[in-house]
């Protein structure tokens, strides 16, 4: 164990390993904004919303505080967890006596909680009692609960020192060991994320029961355990094993989050045979399964993977809690094997996918996060983007999630080998392993080039994405797609932020016949509001556009297109042997970042347009 | 009332008069051999799943006969009524001993499980007993099983001549009105029938409460009365009032279904206002939410319509009742108005949308009918059509709702006026009005060739479809789209069934940049069983395509049309500024009609193809 290490996935058996929070530090820049919002509206708000919902009166219940019912879903408890979490990674970024005592306060709440032989699940204590515990563990999401305290609990000992909720993580694992297994009790949540949190729990306790039960859970999997509960076995990723499965399936959140898990599990045993499995998972969703925004889930129903190529923009789930998953995946892929494919996917999901469901004000959400919104929105649930975004949902997994991952951000920035430093998302900030520090200057997104001073001569490895064609590496070339190495102090990156028109596999038929922009890592959105012709309406011509810095949504880029206007409209049936899709005259066609759509106004959004 | 009327919306206040089965016979061609296994094997079989499935053992349980708990959904009792109604217009076609008896026998159950005041719903009775009435009726489905039990009941005595179920149905009926309106209860049934159901039973016995009832139901909607229950207003079609409403929204099948009942209440009220509202409903659904197929319902996510243009092939619902409502829905409308274009929506609901959702064999049903299914289908609900045709499903309502429409389908064929019999749907057949008999020959849809002999000289207008460019009747042209009036005792009749390419009007962004073939009254499918390159990657050539007779699938006339074979797929990252949509060598493209597909395997299916 990298005993210093303050962030997630504090594996040291990769081929690189991570840095961790403080090591890592982001102090300018686009995302510092970000991150200061998170750390001073988002994650106070969320305790706010925590207790107006409900989640800490149950806790507080279970402890023994005051009398009552449990409110809400049965995953109530992880909301709490995610957000303790999120605090911790905020202390360890930005130390913070209120929000210490904050942590502190609520943890003595889920220690008291626990019952005598590590359980902990406060909604199923109070509804069902002990009796109830495990009863329909496809549905209850006890281990879920379980692992995201896990988790919150490894991020306080990171970050804080304390080890309250560790003994209580500890605690809750053990008698989950004591619980599960072949000669005990067979059965896995219907909700993954347990195992992330068993191998974490792992590499900071060193106790091997943790790593050995979390490998459990990946294989017991997949052979027809869990319950149905109104669900297809896909749903629950519990169709195929893990190990033989070619793709990823079902519930979006809990495929990723479990495939999350089993890279742990393969970082941390070496095997190399599950490693592959997830490989073949990774290329073949990101290939045929993912949204231009590195968005995930095609399906509102089930809130699932589609077949492959069934990426409709308009009904895209594409939840943020499943970029949040792929995120994570992706990171532990990336150091298990080194591939820069990983790094820029994470680059696409956290600049786009992830960083839409946020508003620019940093307290409001998207649970959906779809690619187009027509103007005559439907009126729907409550999770519907045409509501708009919101600052809480009734199932509120995205918001705190959101918050933890802003929070430990600067973890997913750098890696260290024997050799060298590697970058693989740029931001304004330092960067430090052993004995060097580096400061990285750099208005990325929004400008391509990237300074990096070294306190000692020393190599790094510089992450070109695929994107950018024309890189150079103190004036020489270096190619697109892999890591440039260079050795010295100062080095100079530049990567072309030439505004680029790409178009989509034909096996996508939702997007047949359209193109989309993008500038460096980010996709692009047309809105109503800077546009004059109804977006629906409009054709998008293939010359160059021109990006504009500018004012507007925080100072975006803009990109100026050029477009013609459909004419082909016409009322009646709407199917005829001479439909057309003919076009008038031009216009400039304006787009900002889609990570900053729906912040002015709820109106038509698009990031695929017909071609003119 | 007509005393002979055995059909279903036996109105005399409309434009047109409806004929009934028995005046209007459907003898051979297309239909009868539908018919004929719809009353040998479905209605039969459809018993033995009733039985299966536990609706009928709530019944007797209701009923006081044997013991135990009820089985299955809320609206089980519904199933059980349709396939009574389905029985009786059945006998009304074909009558036999045995099917009587069958219906007797049922009959005399439900009637034994009615409460003493009128009340009847065994599920609730049984869960809930009397206390439990009325709890929760935005789920409950009570007033919606009752619709269907009124709906038997009126088939029954009409086909019959039993007053059985009617006596049970109007005391549920009075009840009904003893219970519910302005000064009573004020709330109405998540799912609407009940309304086209007490227009009928108004027409059957000339109580007006059931139409003052009818029309109340109709107009307390809107008003947000409807308790949500995890669901939107619109879902419920509680959002806008039915008379304000200018389109469809929310659950499919609830929305056709409330509309068909308000035109009901239009009809026999004479309220115009009423009219003009659902004319304007009908047209908006029919310009911006109908599927080429007449399939209705865009989303699997609460069985919805979706926002305008919003049609996806693959993810489409058209839930099979869907496009059974939307006939009801538009012969009234055919009733009240006269107008042709209702005529032509219902023949291409009942040629595609409709009839896809009923197996060759007649016993096999798909609840969902999409336009499209990939070869990597992913394993879904069982409501899945990647699962082929079930012989039954858990929420059971469109297989007995199959059945009632095939047994009662002659009744759609025609109607009278004054002074003309106007034919609206062709089927090989005999037409009986006052004094003339009309006997039509025709092997429509394969051949567009319709004689009709009078055994008087009379006055027939015939509908033209507004695809039939080039019509003539008697060798004189007649104009596509609206009615061909001729007098005299001989008529033929020649639609020209040139197979066309479509295209759809461009704001449907799903099926931007394809076409699809049709011919006559019929929507084309292209199955992977007829063709050898991968249908997914076939584009379609603007050759016109050649109709030839053909002996698969029970005798269809098949499509060869000419297409090229995409190239422009490859691996890896989908979306890329070089991507293209090239093709290669030119081969026939095989196409079958749509309501056959999935009669010999479950394999790639497209209605939509690239052009080339």
């Amino acid at each position: 164990m990298s005993e210093a290490l303050r962030g997630p996935a504090a594996t040291t058996r990769g081929r690189l390993r991570p840095l961790g929070l403080g090591a890592a530090t982001i102090t300018g820049g686009f995302w510092a904004p970000r991150q200061a919002r998170n750390g001073a509206d988002a994650i106070p708000s969320g305790q706010d919303q925590l207790e107006k919902a409900g989640n800490l009166h149950n806790l507080r219940l279970a402890a023994g505080i005051g009398t009552g019912e449990a409110i809400g879903p049965v995953f109530a408890d992880s909301d709490v967890y995610k957000w303790l979490e999120a605090a911790a990674w905020e202390y360890g970024r930005n130390p913070d006596d209120d929000l210490h005592k904050r942590i502190r306060d609520l943890t003595v709440v889920v220690a008291a909680a626990q019952r005598e032989d590590g359980y902990l699940d406060s909604v199923v204590q109070l509804r069902q009692g002990d009796e109830g515990r495990y009863q329909e563990l496809v549905w209850s999401h006890e281990h879920y609960c379980a692992g995201h305290l896990i988790q919150a609990a490894v991020a306080q000992v990171r970050c804080t020192g304390d080890r309250g909720l560790l003994d209580v993580a500890i605690k809750l694992a053990d008698h989950l060991f004591a619980t599960f297994g072949d000669d005990k009790t067979v059965d896995v949540d219907g909700h993954p994320v347990i195992e992330m949190a068993l191998v974490e729990l792992y590499r900071e306790t060193g106790t091997t029961a943790y790593l050995e039960l979390a490998k459990w859970f990946v294989d017991a999997r997949g052979h027809g355990i869990i319950e149905r509960h109104g669900h297809s076995a896909a749903y629950f990723s519990d169709r195929v094993p893990v190990r033989e499965a070619t793709s990823v399936e079902g519930h979006s959140v809990r495929a990723v989050y479990l495939a999350a898990g089993a890279a742990d599990v393969a970082l941390e045993t070496g095997d190399s045979d599950l490693l592959d499995a997830l490989k073949r998972q990774f290329d073949h969703m990101w290939s045929t399964k993912t949204y231009l925004t590195g968005g995930l889930g095609a399906r509102w129903e089930g809130e699932a993977f589609g077949d492959e190529y069934e990426l409709p923009p308009d009904r895209a789930y594409a939840e943020t809690c499943a970029a949040i998953g792929g995120i994570q995946w992706a990171w532990r892929m990336l150091l298990a094997t080194g591939d820069a494919a990983y790094a820029d996917a994470i680059e696409r999901m956290l600049y786009n996918g992830f960083l839409a469901g946020v508003s620019l004000s940093g307290t409001e959400y998207f649970y959906v996060n779809p690619l187009q919104l027509r103007g005559a929105a439907y009126p729907d649930t409550g999770r519907s983007p045409a509501h708009g975004r919101r600052g809480w949902f009734d199932c509120a997994c995205c918001p705190p999630n959101i918050m933890r991952t802003l929070a430990s951000l600067d973890a997913y920035l750098a890696t260290a080998t024997e050799d060298a430093i590697q970058l693989h998302q740029y931001a304004a900030g330092t960067i430090t392993s052993g004995e060097v520090e580096l400061t990285v200057d750099t208005a990325y997104p929004w400008d391509g080039s990237v300074r990096i001073s070294a306190s000692t001569p020393t190599v790094v490895e510089l992450r070109i994405p695929a994107w950018a064609e024309g890189a150079t590496l103190n004036g020489e070339a270096v190619a697109a797609g892999g890591y440039a190495r260079g050795s010295g102090q100062e080095f100079e990156l530049l990567l072309p932020l030439v505004p680029r028109i790409v178009g989509a596999d034909p096996r996508i038929d939702a997007v047949r016949g359209c193109v989309a922009l993008e500038r460096g890592p980010l996709v692009y959105a047309v809105e109503q509001a800077d546009n004059t012709a109804n977006v629906d309406d409009l054709h998008l011509l293939p010359e160059a556009p021109i990006a504009t810095p500018s004012d507007v949504l925080d100072g975006v880029t803009i990109l100026t297109a050029r477009g013609k206007i459909g004419t082909g409209h016409r009322g009646g049936w709407a199917y005829r042997t001479d439909a057309d899709d003919s076009t008038g005259p031009e216009v400039d066609v304006v787009a900002v970042p889609y990570y900053a759509w729906a912040n002015r106004e709820i109106a038509v959004m698009r990031v695929w347009l017909p071609r003119a």
